[in-house]
């Protein structure tokens, strides 16, 4: 699918490209939501068509010295690719690592705030730790081997994942509850926003944690409701609100958790 | 210590000061080796005096709603502070996360292409996924729990080891060969730079992890040196070369490897 989110923006985009795996959220979620948060028009290349998904292996996947356009290689996906943005301003940019991909759209799709100092390193901050907290949840059901079954690390997935709900997820929860504090005159109010005064990447990257967290620890994240109000209250709450992303999320555009880097073991969550 | 490296540039800089924990490289070392490579002062906080530690203490590891300065909450170090760069152009600038700081410092300090364009965020994917790799080295020690000791958790982490020896280190040193042949005829040579014709941030924050990984695994990163010969041949000896970062390699400021990141364990290394 060619995604069609309602139009905020009048400024000339490019077609941007998302490249990444099919059929789950997982890291491509926080370009997803960027891109819906602002009104800007993308293609979804592995869901956009049957053999969407080859275009994204080989130009994310292969072994070679170049990844495509003459640009370097790609470690792994997400990618995205720029048409009319590379070096000779005709052929492609193509550029990788979720962190990256959001700085690099930030200013373009006006998802950071307006001055050119410390307000975009911020927001970097925030999504950089949020994508952080990600990694490690991840880690909670492949703790030992990413290429290996749950099941064969089942064990020691139940220790890494105690460990996470126990010292982990309560740290960063603190800090993201402590940073919309620090932001609650700036942001317009309790919960509003983490950065500068209208919804950012921060945003966005911050409340896709907290629901992939809400859904592989539902029990956990309920239990931890009374400590962070502001975040899991208010805050989660507003951003679903936001226009663009209140389409998106009802629409079909916005994949299932499955088995991907949020999965839901039972086990796993506070007994 | 304050470092005193030899002076490459005459540009006017603030006085940077470095946050991190004392007595370690750890992460603080990629700043650090931004800062020795770019020939630019800096006050590396903890290690600088006495009570250094406690003041990185009060700005980055505190439980209130501000940094210092003005600034939102740090998660944890290495932050960067920098004088006169606040809100107000008077006060500091305080941020963290170590490739947001990488990021805002490689064009203040020369240390990406200079096009505005495709080469800082190709300098950016290399040093974020090399940060990657540096995160999967710290974990073959502490699989489950990072404030647990490492005897508490040895049995994963032998499993954990051998999967990130076999698996993860042979895919990411791949990336980076890869990423040299491509860029060596821009680079000026077999082996030479890894984005761009002059040395950057992606070559230094590379070199480091690949450092720290033959500190760890001595064993496993000889038994790779034929299957990658640019990277761990002519690139690693190369960026030991280059101006200001040759005179920091064989200083009192460059730390020792030691209850950090890279921790040589001999049993989690190749047999």
């Amino acid at each position: 699918m060619s995604s069609q989110p309602s139009t905020k923006k009048q400024r000339t985009h490019p077609q941007y490209e998302l490249l990444y795996h099919p059929g789950i959220p997982g890291r491509g979620e926080f370009i997803r939501l960027a891109f819906e948060a602002a009104g800007v028009a993308y293609t979804d290349t592995a869901n956009a068509a049957k053999d969407g998904y080859s275009t994204v292996q080989e130009i994310c996947m292969n072994k070679g010295t170049e990844s495509a356009d003459g640009n370097p290689p790609v470690f792994s996906p997400p990618a995205l690719r720029v048409p009319g943005a590379g070096k000779d301003g005709k052929s492609a940019l193509v550029i990788a690592q979720t962190p990256n991909i959001l700085f690099y759209l930030g200013e373009r799709l006006g998802l950071v705030p307006e001055d050119e100092g410390a307000g975009r390193y911020h927001v970097q901050q925030v999504a950089l730790t949020a994508l952080d907290l990600n990694n490690e949840v991840h880690d909670t059901h492949h703790p030992i081997a990413v290429m290996k079954y749950y099941e064969d690390q089942k064990e020691e997935a139940l220790k890494k994942a105690q460990d996470v709900r126990e010292t982990r997820i309560p740290k960063f929860l603190s800090y993201f509850e402590r940073t919309l504090k620090y932001n609650e005159e700036a942001g317009g109010g309790q919960g509003k926003y983490l950065v500068g005064d209208k919804l950012t990447y921060a945003d966005t990257t911050v409340w896709q944690v907290l629901d992939g967290c809400m859904f592989a620890f539902p029990k956990e994240m309920a239990a931890r409701k009374e400590e962070f109000p502001d975040l899991l209250g208010a805050f989660y709450e507003n951003v679903k609100k936001e226009s663009g992303l209140k389409e998106y999320l009802s629409s079909k555009r916005r994949l299932p958790y499955s088995m991907g880097v949020f999965r839901h073991y039972p086990e796993l969550d506070r007994q």
